[in-house]
């Protein structure tokens, strides 16, 4: 089988779920388009990053990703940083010939955003950015209900992405609440996953209206390096500092096909966990999904008869997308690592085929143009086009 | 008991709400504020006036309104009639000094609502409008949990009022899809209700963006007189005739009081039935309610420790607002009934206390003023001003 | 119209709820079988009595049912007594010729039921006993699909009925807890009504393994009269009586047609307040019902293609059982007091109709012949035969 | 870090989640308390091996089981055939002085599930059962919960195991409905768990009340080897054999410290996919988990106020048993893999820290002990015990 030599920049959280599906997607996905062999990690301290590479399962370590994007050796480049990074790697690694997948958002603004996607068209390199939740089997479920026309023609589109993780005025300041590091808040970390899912199922995003809270102006700055998110919660007498990013996206949107829709992203829901979910209506259906209840997708079928209609929940298993390859039975249980493992089997695929993917960078560029938009339009209060349609 | 001698002018599916509540409320409710006696009905013909008077237990009945609102013994109209005789009725029975009860929309047109809150002000009478939803208990512990502080500040709303009646385009043309008769279609027929929940849980609107749509542009036309809502469907060869209202309304909202907000509202959602929602977030907690399921209330509380937080499905009985009159056990069982006799219940009480309601017509006259802003953002495309703060 | 005269006896939560189907069914029904006349109501004290006629709505009182029995315009007799007073109150009633209605369970004992039955055949009277909960329309609809077949042939039937109102120590130590006015506890108040349900959806049951528990040994005495349920806590200093009734019931069933099940009741559930549940497989299908969310029933088909199984929430409504005579949208809301309209309807259809209706006193006696079972089961450990094949 | 050479015998959808689990364990739980080495799996066939080795990253692969059980570098012996081998092998592996872990369940009958826990015993070695679903951390919450006396003293448990596979009469005979293979039907194979699972939070059983059920006699015989479950339909035309187990228990239970309970499992209802659920009443509380929502845990606490007391909705995180070594947020996703991974852990700490693991050999014992007594009374009718306490 076809190796492929990861290089992987970045040792948080991304690290543990990137590192889980390099190990096992070969185990699912069976024969696998390419096995991953886990070559060498970045991390900050070279103290940080010798144990991120026992922890994960790589042969070396370094303290600088450049070594990394340098190495011939090494076939694709993994970008699990923070934001403000993402440019300058991708690029560089563009530039190296390397293979290249970044986490979400793709950068802090539409400039870096465009420059990195410029770079992978001009070098011809296979690139995919990590919104992960569009490979849950439910949401390719429901992509196939509405590309088969099982719902009928797509009217409009509700998503949510609500968290709780930074309500409480407790919790740190950590990289996210920051925009020199982070671009924006809750509009690039989580709204972007909702915008994927709008892109993915309905189309393209033509024009939005929107508004921007920031609830809480000030945080208790954190210990360094710690991304812990809100769970370590400070006592009252650390220092605060200023969260300059938004907690709160609110939008409407209007769609090139002429659905609509509404999108609210917020990390301050008390009792939203993970709770991305949309809602379509269709001339012939609806589906609803609700990623904290990700094994089950809700639809409802217009054309069944009158005395049994109803929003109906199917749990995906081996006789829904990528089911043959996860757990013989539904409902055994899709966990976050299995959007992963499936990301990464279409993104080797894409490699050893030598075709595109999706989610990927230009989605990435055009998801960053609709934040500009959304932010505009929050700021002006008026309708903002978001120029996705120029692209290319 | 002091007896109120009631007036119903309209024989619908309404008539048949009202008239169960006026039959049984003091058999919740006791001792009840008074009676009601069931003295006249109207309809549009003398056959249906009368099988309405026989089905709904009135005395007598007519098919002139007027008869009604002329009788001095009438002590209480109740407007159960389509949008297009609100007001002729409401400005009359206001003048003849009688108390008011009109069913929502308050008017086909802000400036129908405003004659009629002119009217009813300067005569002096009791007002109310139907927004019975907010009568559920659940709802008024909504209320009582966001009143007494234990969500803490409000930061935003989310409502939805989804139904799927109108989905089919073979569902008949009634007046509810008729400019002239409703004044609007979704928007006045149940996104009032969803603005309803808003202002009473949240505070006054004051700007919105919005988007309207109209689905479906042509129906059957329906054979006269007929209100079967979606239930009755027509086959092909039915004449169509023009649909000149919205099926879809979709608007961002900001309160006077600094909360945002959206609210989406259609009859086009398929699998949806009356899905009347609200999610409201707090700095300490968050609340969320479904009609469909409407002895619940789900309730986060952050105070809860971090090892048990989560939504607290609460089913509402005699330890909650109106629970000692209802039934004794939590989820025997609130119906669409129970919330028209608790409104009955309030309505009378503030008769024979000489107190105002709410909902009443000054909260109709400002919901057709938020109605306009939304009719009027979804043509310009701007944000606009309620102006329910210039009222008074 | 046919007007039949009531003399209900009993003035507790019961007759609030006889009292508004009794003023209300018309409304729904149109045309009624027959139009209620409420003539008198009995309670305990003259002053009881008095406030009961008022409140619901009857011409005269009593504190003696014989009056009522005795009382030749008297069509109907309504029973909402303690159980202690069914077998004589309805033997009675049987032999004045009167139509009778009695609340559940029918009796105390099987020897009491069964003078009930005999009595009533021998009369030739129309006889009814309230097990009102299959009359949700959701219940009405399983039972259709499992006539026509959707499901298949039936192979087990799993039901609960958990509450929570007895759950707390101090709850007082009302008629329910005494054994010789209510004859049993949880066995007798609530899981009859999943017997009934087992034995409406299922079939007739043959034999039982079963288990009792008493949690509580003993209760706070509660002041006279009251039945206020667990709502009413008392404090500490309060006298304790002994509580010599069942709290939970557990049986294993098999059915006279090979079907086998299971039943838990209990109303020391915490968290759980009228959950009476069923869940039925087929050969060729599943259902599943919550009164708690009593306007769904969840359905799962077989034959729904291997893509897009799954159970399906269908919102009962005018598509369903009884739902061209109730609300015109579904989830508009199915309360108790709808189930209780729907009972008068078929219960007054019958006594026009001179026909039978179920459940019957055969019914109620055969439940009590299965609770003997029960009882006796949970005593001697073996299955046990219920012998309801022997009746008639 | 120590490494721990992993023999597999094996290679059906268990070697999937083994392999994975060893592969990723320590990415999770840092520092892990030792490394997997994955030396050499087992399977039928030399192909298939093969196969298996390269799939799930084994170094050496062998048809032959004792191969490995006799191979001095393996220290740890993974048991995971079908049911008929499992005490041969680990009987020998257990001589051969290897630590184990074994499917469920442990064995096809009591007396083989003996001799496999006297080996184990008196070889000393650290000995797991793999009852997985236990290690959810809903589930370790539900136990964390109990322990600490938060819903106060257990009175009863209502289990059941549900899921739909085998509910076509088409779904072919693989072993797990042989009984020489299998041991037995939905007994051994789901019922086990359910069984682990009222163990492992309420007590040991001491009697059972049972009746067991074949549904479909007989099933299309399978091509060889394949172990699809019910995702692969036969048609018409290929020949039938017999099945020789049940398809359904259902029983009462009494445990050793007075609480009872109720238990069903069965592979053939329709809509239930793996509804493995418990629902747990206290004297101050109640708990309910569903592992299809497995997420999440329901929990009812009597002491919360009169005005807010109802089940929540618990998402585990990292406030949660495990949480810290898991996703960084609830609701990211636990899926099955997470199960094993957190077994695994639990398994290797066990080994390294020379102390006993639960669920072990001895509980796998028991658990067929309750097994036999479940299928005895279901044959003779009666309440049997189980003779648990007998064992040691």
């Amino acid at each position: 089988m076809k190796k492929l030599n990861i290089g992987l920049i970045g040792a948080g959280f991304m690290a543990k779920a990137h590192s889980m599906a390099y190990a096992t997607m070969p185990m699912f996905f069976h024969p696998a388009p390419a096995e991953a062999v886990r070559r060498t990690i970045c991390d900050v301290t070279i103290e940080s990053a010798k144990e991120a590479a026992e922890r994960y399962g790589f042969e070396k370590y370094t303290t600088d990703w450049r070594d990394i994007v340098n190495d011939p050796e090494i076939d694709v480049i993994d970008i699990a940083t923070p934001n403000d990074s993402h440019a300058e790697i991708a690029i560089a690694a563009a530039k190296a010939g390397k293979q290249i997948i970044s986490e979400k958002p793709l950068a802090r603004t539409t400039s870096e955003a465009k420059e990195m996607y410029d770079a992978v068209i001009s070098s011809g390199v296979i690139h995919m950015v990590a919104f992960n939740y569009r490979r849950t089997p439910a949401v390719a479920l429901a992509k196939k209900y509405i590309s088969e026309g099982s719902i009928g023609k797509v009217l409009n589109f509700r998503g949510t992405y609500l968290q709780d993780w930074s309500a409480d005025p407790n919790s740190p300041l950590s990289w996210r609440f920051k925009k020199d590091i982070a671009g924006s808040g809750a509009l690039g970390d989580i709204a972007t996953h909702s915008i994927d899912m709008a892109r993915y199922l309905v189309g393209e995003i033509a024009e939005v209206s929107a508004l921007s809270q920031t609830y809480i102006p000030e945080r208790p700055i954190q210990s360094s390096g710690s991304d812990k998110l809100g769970t370590v919660k400070s006592n009252d007498n650390v220092p605060k500092g200023k969260v300059d990013v938004d907690d709160e996206n609110l939008f409407l949107v209007k769609f090139e096909n002429g659905a609509v829709g509404s999108i609210e992203a917020t990390r301050n829901a008390w009792g939203r966990n993970n709770f991305l979910t949309f809602e379509i209506h269709g001339t012939l259906g609806s589906i609803y999904f609700d990623y904290e209840k990700r094994d089950e997708l809700q639809v409802c079928f217009a054309k069944d008869g009158d005395d049994r209609r109803g929003f109906k929940t199917v749990f995906t298993g081996p006789n829904h997308p990528y089911g043959e390859s996860l757990w013989p039975i539904p409902a055994l249980g899709i966990g976050y690592g299995e959007t992963k493992i499936i990301e990464t089997y279409d993104f080797f695929k894409a490699i050893v085929d030598k075709t595109e993917v999706s989610p990927n960078f230009e989605d990435g560029y055009k998801i960053a143009l609709i934040c500009d938009a959304i932010a505009e339009s929050s700021k002006t209060g008026l309708w903002t086009k978001t120029n996705c349609n120029n692209v290319k």
